[in-house]
C-alpha cells in the first residue's frame, strides 16, 4: 500500500470518530456536559480510537467499529480530567485543565459522566461478543486506576526502579491501548485478539518511553509542550528512575541535580544539566534500548499475523505511535 | 409468608452481598484499595442489593444474582465517595469520609476504580441478557451523574420547584433503585422487569421524600445522624423548596428563617423554628401526601404481579425501605 492509503484510512476514521463521540453526548445539564464537550474538542490525534479501527478491519464481519473506539478514547478522556485534578495539572495541549476552567467539583462529575458514556457507547454497539468486550474494559479501567494509584505512590518514594516504573506504565498507559487494539479485534470476531494485545502491549510500552525521552531530547515539541517539562515538575519518569538507579556513578553535581529535581527545586537552567547528565549516565541510552526492544516486540508480534492491507496498516500506525514528537 | 420468612431472607441475601463485595476488591495497590475497603465495610442495610435479590427470584432460572447485586452496591458507593467530596462533607454513617481520612486523590481514584470494580462484578455474573443489563447500568450511572449536576446546580438556584426537585431526586436518587429492581429481574430472564422498574421508582421517590422529612421529624435518628441537619447545611430538601415556594405565606420571621437556611447560617435554634413553620406553612402535609402517592403507586406496579411468596417479600420490603427511621 502507498503511504497515502493509510492518510486517507486515518483521516476517514478520524471523521467516523469525532461524529461518533459528539453523537454520544447529551445536550443538558449544561453544567455537566459543558466540561465534557470542552475536554473532547481539545482533541488530540485519537491515536487509540485509530487503533481500535484498524484492529477491527482484520475481521471478516461487518460491524460499528465506531462505538467500540469512542469508548476506549472516552475511558483514556476521563484519565485526564481526573489525572489532571489529581497532579494539580494547570493546562493540557495549551489550554486550561477542566478543574481549573470549571472547579474541581465540575471536573470530577465530568470525568464520572465520561465513563458512563464510555459504557453507554459499548452498549450501543450491539456487538455479538460484548461480553468479552465488557471483561477487557472493566479489567482495563481497573488497570489503569491501578497504575495511577502505582504513579501518586512513586512520588513520595526514592527507590522506584526502571522495572517498578515499567510495570506502572503497563497499568497506566499500555492498557488502554491494548484496550485499543482488543476491543477492535473483537468487534469483528477476535480473530487475532491475542496478537493484536501483544503488539499494543509492547507499543504502547515504548510510546511512553519514547515520551519521557521526547520530554528531554525533542527537537521539534508539540503544541502546548516545552523541553524538559517533566524535570521543572519533578515526574518520576523513566528517565528520572534510571538516573536515581545510577546516583553512584554521578559526581557530587550531578547528585545534587537529581536531588533538585526530586523535590521538585529544578530550574529551567537545570534542563540542560539534565540533558548533560542523563547522556554522561547512559539514561539516555537505557531510554533508546528500551524503545528499540519493545519496538522489536511489538513488530514480532504483529509478524504473526499474515500479509494484508491491514497488517501493512498497522506497521504504519506503529510508526506513527512511535515517530509523534509528542 | 410469616414476617420471619422475610427476616430469613433478609439475613441469607446480605451474607451473601457482604462475601461477593470482599470477594471483588483486590489487595494492591494498598494505596487504592483500603479506601475501598474502608467505605464498603462502613456498611448500611445494603438496601438496593437486597430489592436485586428479590426481583431475581421472580424469574424461573437459577442465577448469580448476587454478582448483579454487588454492581448495584458498588455504583452506589461509588456516589457517595464522590457526593462527599462535592458536597465537602466531613463524616458519614459516624465515620470520617474518605477525602478526610486519605485525601481527596485517594477518594476520587478509589471512587473511580469503585465503578470499574462494579462493572467487573456485571461481567463476572455470566448473565444471559447482559447486554441488556449493561445498558441499564450505563444508563442508570449517567443519570446518576445528571441528578447529581442538578443538585449542585440548586444549590445556587432559589427558584426551585418541588417538581425541579422531584425530577432530581428521580434521577439521582431513584435510578439506582430501579436499576437494583431491573437488575435482579433480569438475571433471571426479566418476567416482570416493567412492573419491577415502575415500583421501585417510586418507592425510590417516596424513599428520598421520606428521608428528607424524617430529617427533621424522626424521633429515632439512626446513628451518625442528628435531627436537623439538612436545616444545619442548608440543604435543597424537598421540605425546603416547598417551603420556598410558600414564603409569600409566611410571616416575616418566617421568612428570615427559610433566608438563614438557604445562606447555610441557620443555628440549632432554628431546627424547632424550622419544625413550626413548615408544620404551619404545610409543608410537612405536603410531603406527606407525596410520600403517599408514590407508595401507592409503588404498591399498584407490585399488584400487577401475580400473587406468589415472592411478591409477599416485596410488600414487606417496600415497608422497611419507608419505615426505617434512617
Amino acid at each position: 500500500l502507498a503511504p497515502v492509503s493509510f492518510d486517507v484510512f486515518v483521516s476517514k476514521a478520524q471523521q467516523k470518530i469525532e461524529s461518533t463521540l459528539t453523537s454520544l453526548v447529551p445536550k443538558e445539564p449544561e453544567s455537566l456536559y459543558a466540561p465534557v464537550r470542552d475536554i473532547l474538542s481539545a482533541g488530540g490525534k485519537r491515536i487509540r480510537p485509530l487503533l481500535t479501527a484498524l484492529a477491527a478491519q482484520l475481521g471478516n464481519e461487518q460491524s460499528k467499529w465506531e462505538y467500540a473506539a469512542a469508548a476506549v478514547e472516552l475511558l483514556h478522556t476521563f484519565t485526564l480530567a481526573h489525572d489532571d485534578i489529581m497532579d494539580n495539572a494547570s493546562s493540557r495541549r495549551g489550554r486550561p485543565t477542566l478543574h481549573v476552567r470549571y472547579g474541581t467539583n465540575a471536573a470530577i462529575l465530568s470525568g464520572d459522566v465520561i465513563i458512563a458514556l464510555a459504557t453507554e457507547s459499548l452498549s450501543r454497539g450491539k456487538y455479538a461478543l460484548l461480553p468479552q468486550m465488557i471483561e477487557e474494559f472493566a479489567k482495563a479501567f481497573r488497570e489503569v486506576c491501578e497504575g495511577q494509584a502505582l504513579d501518586k505512590d512513586f512520588e513520595t518514594r526514592s527507590d522506584v526502579t526502571p522495572d517498578d516504573y515499567l510495570r506502572m506504565i503497563e497499568l497506566k498507559t499500555a492498557r488502554v491501548i491494548e484496550l485499543a487494539a482488543v476491543l477492535g479485534s473483537l468487534c469483528t470476531g477476535g480473530k487475532y485478539v491475542e496478537e493484536m494485545r501483544e503488539f499494543a502491549h509492547h507499543a504502547g510500552v515504548a510510546f511512553q518511553v519514547n515520551d519521557d525521552l521526547l520530554d528531554l531530547t525533542s527537537e521539534h515539541p508539540a503544541f502546548g509542550k516545552t523541553i524538559g517539562g517533566d524535570i521543572l515538575e519533578g515526574k518520576r519518569s523513566f528517565l528520572f528512575v534510571s538516573a536515581t538507579g545510577k546516583l553512584e556513578q554521578g559526581d557530587a553535581n550531578e547528585q545534587a541535580l537529581i536531588n533538585r529535581i526530586a523535590s521538585r527545586k529544578a530550574t529551567q537552567e537545570d534542563i540542560v544539566l539534565a540533558q548533560q547528565a542523563f547522556l554522561r549516565l547512559g539514561v539516555l541510552r537505557e531510554a533508546k534500548e528500551r524503545i528499540e526492544l519493545e519496538t522489536r516486540r511489538a513488530q514480532a508480534a504483529l509478524a504473526a499475523i499474515p500479509q494484508s492491507p491491514t497488517a501493512e496498516l498497522l506497521v504504519a500506525f506503529s510508526e506513527l505511535l512511535l515517530s509523534r514528537s509528542r
